[in-house]
């Protein structure tokens, strides 16, 4: 069974630099092994203003392109061979997509696929390298589509895809976190999400730095032990203060800030762990032989990876993880423009803002 | 400051197979590195009846023993260098303190410490190469003390050691379990304490599998999502249908059956892990190609190392982990036969047997 | 530039148990990520013994089946998206090429796919679930064919991918073997190309078991340091004899001998590995319970994985890595029957008996 | 049997910054688990001149304070409980000796003693926070001792420790680069030790990257596979061409050059591995966005660690780490102030001056 889907749709499609229209567009159809859903909601985050802007590499052409990554919905139609899932099935995404063929792939490294943005060779990653979610439909690989179950909602299904790029950090570094002591830099949608991946791994402190109140708190409610207003007071001796002097033994750099890096150094006890799941406006300036004369390994997550949105998944079905307390704003796609203008200006203090088709 | 112990106190010495008496001893002083802790309660494990019948290696002799290693109570004084602790600090154990010199020490794995026993290079496993907690007062080395906070009972701290058992397993095993599925066999204290690790750790499915339904039931309390009951049902098939036919990302092997160790092999995903934390009363028969051919790789834990009863108390401050529930009896220190026999004759179905001095 | 292959070609096909028969079938076409290559050399294995026996899983019917997966050749022709290969290529090949949409191939355990021997779906195990080697012409997936220099013979490259079995163990087990003592059981090419492995990545001593003299001293020409014969000694005693009586750091097992797993638990170090790349007859009976006390992880491979294959080419160029002196025998592909009776019966102590076509 | 040391002994002594005298002192004498040693050579490092300078953290006082981290010598004496030499014994050093007993002790991670310099607790990092090797006779925790073979020189001997450090760094980020391609930035001491280790653990292209032509032909002799000159060209062009574009899969930075972070995050490959062992003498500036965008994972080794100088004693006997040809200069002990203006001042184009009492 198939649910059909209408010839057209509405998509926000990127005309050039900032201008972003919503047009008519033929539906796609499913290929071999893709999966065509129906978008209930799509986030907006950070990358997606490089997007817009035209600073993100390998974007297909302007006139041509659909963005979006963090979107969730409604299977509508599967491709040869796919039997993974069925019509009906409500899903959420991780946006990439490897090709299956390079090393990094072979060795489960997909989101650094040495055949980025290669669709011929099967690499996709999904509103950034091909069409996304700011869309009525989108097409996707199934090998990046993550069945949940009716209890979790699709406001929650867009910040798993915000908590794959957490959990995908914490899998590199090693995955094993339970009774430690951890900082969070940054209450931003990763930050948020991964304070309450923190929590539901079992760490002991789960400390979050950031500079504004509201931030701070939405993360005491999600489970930080502590909160620390770098505005008030200084992080890297409170942090010091809260973990006897040894630091934590997990710092994990959410905020992009430029001072983040140093402070991670500085907070982070011997023989721990940075793990950064940011970017930066400029290259960073930070006092590498301390990270060396410490033993400290810095780990990486440039976005969900390793299959951990289906670890995510399983920890929101349990309750574990809750995103939709992070929507702070639901934008109709007609009006795509203005969700941008929200994030950008961060008007009304937007935590994550989704659109809904 | 230092509490002031009396020159005497009541111990459990083991005079020869099955001959343990109580009797006025020394209270011992600690040197160096050493902790002198007063006893409020030890547990009994299967270990201690083999140690009791005489069947553990390297024990200390007869008429020079007491047994006891999974225990708790308060800091009387502290040896030379020893800072780590003040008198008054609630205290639970790790039974292993390694030599800190050989391969395996120095590459943090003490439970396979290569000089084992030797307490001259400063190996001591409390109650099993050294006096340990069936007993008034007892000493240990500091490295292998725990601090806990008020909020953790005795009972809690006592059951600490035990779930140590079964997290050290897990880390041996990589340690990140979140949003997979995992069997445990045997909900015996070590499985049951496992099943609370593997939810406080975020697995998906936790399918604890045993025979008593009593048992059964405690381990659903505990947070098992699926329980099993061998005697009624195929256990294989019935996980194989729970798990879409895959089997489990892990199956934790704390039973010590003889059918066990092919059942895991059986119920284990393709690339999964088996955990075994239990002993057997002979050598095991399983399908080893089968295990090969499904690319398992088996880890194992003899005990509670790698510094993880510091995890584990961590997550028993934060209510993650409850031991209480699972001590059925406390019997007092001068009938400590008594409860050996309790535990022997399974009398009462016992889960958790702790002596109280 | 495509090399243009003939119309139709001689293969090996299976048409019932033991019967094999060299007929002429159409060359195959590479379809979109496929490649055509001309065989030049297909070694025999015991695995093609249970295939040729109708003992192995999911193979394709009687009639319409080429066996063989350890094959080498030139490239012919590439299918659509392959721009990895050109024609004239000489490579080598890993039997398994995944689904890569599976749990386990998106996380690097491709020889542990989940959609095993579904074609459909991509996976592919040449000579297994798909037509192998003993043809004059063979399609693979792309990811699972490796380029070869000059310098490689194709002798070298059919061993380079019974190399890869042993390597992908030892991966799997961490890969960190420098300054440690290992010792090999078995000397079949499996194990005497483990030998090498361990000598090429800088272990302590290699120490290789065996009964066959013969064999031993070819493995002590391939690096063994220390060779011993079990028809002549206890292996146990004089391995711990070797070893400080600690043992060995890593037992690897490929032998497939009833008694090997029980004699890696005796040898194996406290805190070792043990690395299992054998099948065996029948389940094995061994102590676990001394596995768990000596804090062993026991690790599997149940054939080349983890891209190691590409490791393993690097280092036969390097000339680390020989596998044409373990080729004893060179057979015609149109008596291909006849290698197989030659590898059943061990008629002129075969090593490696290689069909050409 | 112990062989009978003198009551006095020449030691150099550091008085204040720069001010280095050798005077005559009391042999010491070994306490428990300690080894009394006759110096036969001790290596010079970077290292020492921070020290020399008073810019070492947590050295004893002025005065009282004998430098030299690089030593190996003959066994003279062994302390209570020492059975794992004997007088006579040939042996070799890592600096650290962990205290044993702190969270990073226990878990393996020594170099990273949270105990650093608290020799109360057992903590020793000779000829940093305990008297070292500038000295006819040394003492050093048994821990941190190495027996060596006859065919591994003194010479040798000093530079294994070296290679320590490079062989930790390794381990920290896996410990596997078999078949994988390797820069090493900076050709001193521990560049080049590093790059003879990436040879033995059998690495694909091994190419270093300086700016001496004369250190540059060192590393090649120790089995660079390609040598690039930094003056001469773009290193950075350079090694993406040698590396099919991709870069390689691990990169060492062993140079403390401001730039080489940067040049580190452009040349290594998408997922692979940055290893730093050296230090900086300011901050560094770096893209850190590029590393998060390539799923890199940065690890660091502040010194010899993790038992490695075992493993590397293993490979000098067995003849695949030289050291001896690395050491330029010769000084007596009582030239030691000449020998550190040698270094200071990279007089004659030093490589390892070596001091010998």
């Amino acid at each position: 069974m198939a649910l059909t889907p209408p010839a057209t749709m509405r998509a926000a499609v990127l005309y050039g630099p900032g201008d972003i229209r919503v047009v008519e567009r033929a539906v796609p159809e499913p290929g071999p092994g893709e999966v065509l859903v129906r978008v209930a909601m799509c986030g907006t985050c950070g990358t997606d203003l490089k997007i817009l802007d035209g600073h993100f590499p390998q974007t297909p052409p302007y006139g041509d392109f659909v963005p979006g990554h963090e979107w969730a919905g409604t299977v509508m139609a599967c491709g040869a061979t796919v039997d993974e899932f069925s019509p009906g099935d409500r899903v959420c995404i991780e946006a990439h997509s490897g090709c299956g063929r390079c090393d990094n792939c072979l060795t489960g490294r997909y989101t650094a696929c040495l055949n980025y943005a290669n669709a011929a060779k099967g690499h996709r990653a999904s509103g950034m390298t091909a069409d996304g979610g700011f869309a009525e439909y989108a097409l996707h690989n199934s090998n990046a589509l993550y069945r949940m179950p009716a209890s979790v909602s699709f406001e929650d299904a867009v910040l798993i895809t915000t908590a794959g790029t957490g959990l995908y950090g914490l899998d590199v570094a090693g995955g094993y976190i339970a009774g430690q002591d951890v900082v969070v830099f940054g209450p931003g949608p990763v930050g948020l999400m991964t304070v309450q991946l923190c929590t539901a791994l079992a760490a002991n402190r789960v400390i979050l730095v950031g500079t504004r109140a509201s931030r701070l708190e939405a993360g005491r409610r999600l489970g930080a032990t502590h909160i620390v207003n770098a505005r008030e007071t200084d992080p890297v001796k409170e942090i010091l203060e809260l973990t006897d002097g040894h630091g934590a033994d997990v710092s994990i750099e959410a905020s992009g800030g430029a001072d983040a890096p140093q402070q991670c150094a500085e907070v982070t006890k011997r023989a721990g762990r940075i793990v950064v799941v940011a970017y930066y406006a400029d290259r960073v300036t930070f006092d590498l032989s301390a990270v060396v004369r410490k033993d400290i390994s810095i780990y990486t997550s440039r976005g969900e990876g390793g299959n951990n949105v289906k670890r995510a998944v399983a920890m929101a079905a349990a309750g574990r993880l809750r995103g939709a307390e992070l929507v702070t704003h639901r934008i109709p796609l007609d009006e795509v423009a203005e969700a941008f203008r929200i994030v950008r200006e961060r008007d009304g203090d937007p935590i994550k803002v989704v659109v809904t088709p």
